[in-house]
């Protein structure tokens, strides 16, 4: 089993993140549970992935609270399903979506589109909103240090206002 | 070194993405550049990150567009910069940090508070938001097919919908 360097002594949100969604084949997992994919077959028929691979994934995510492993009314095939924490990636797969959308398009057009259930609307591409609901662009948002970072922070707080 | 199975040739936003920059390590290369660092021992030195492994990252990034290699002012050290492309990122790292900052929190508070640069104002947290400009919830929102994907789709059109 291949054994990766955690990141979970990492004081950042980012990284505590990654710790938990980094690995490869994992946001694919969470892909087809958002679409409906329920049991271990399915999973395994979807991505084409090796058991022992997809067994470690799926454990990893019931032990971090993403997903719930429930018995189904057949009995012997467990099912996972989305907890509220799990529900709480969806910005994260949409983000990663449109940007894919964007920059490794289908010569064809738009793969899936993302719609409002209520009113079949599409959804608004992905994009940091100010607190008055206007998008903003990458260079209109800094970083200022909050209270969970004492001295730890290795940059210079100027250095967040970032020159890009 | 490491390889990997290339998600290079599933026809799916959110898988070509990953291929790009889903291996463990990039986004925090990514972020660190968010934050103004800009040369190979930098990154070294914040990242804790074996040379090879950094570099593959870097020359990575340089080749997919993301990021832009140049020679510095002093000449012998290049220096690395965010193209257009790689700023598209920002809502995909936002996105990660803050379901971090809910979900996997610094017991002394927020760490990092982004905020708009022009008014100091707290970015809105990550999240979709409907055409009309209000903030979805995950059940509040479905995946349709788009001109991109023919009979390719391995789900039931319906199961679209999800029932998580």
């Amino acid at each position: 089993m291949m054994k990766y360097k955690s990141f979970d002594h990492m004081d950042c949100s980012l990284a505590q993140t990654l710790d938990v969604i980094g690995e490869r084949w994992t946001l694919l997992i969470l892909r087809d549970i958002f679409f409906g994919v329920k049991r271990f077959s399915q999973f395994e028929k979807s991505l084409d992935i090796a058991k022992n691979i997809l067994a470690v994934r799926l454990n990893r995510l019931v032990d971090e609270g993403i997903l719930l492993k429930q018995s189904s009314n057949e009995g012997s095939h467990p099912e996972y399903k989305l907890t509220d924490k799990g529900l709480d990636l969806q910005p994260i797969l949409l983000s990663m979506t449109h940007w894919g959308d964007k920059h490794k398009p289908n010569s064809k057009g738009q793969r899936l589109i993302f719609v409002e259930n209520r009113t079949g609307q599409p959804i608004r591409t992905m994009s940091v909103v100010s607190k008055e609901g206007k998008k903003l662009n990458p260079r209109e948002v800094k970083a200022t240090l909050g209270p969970g970072l004492s001295d730890t922070w290795p940059f210079e707080p100027t250095i967040c206002q970032s020159d890009f």
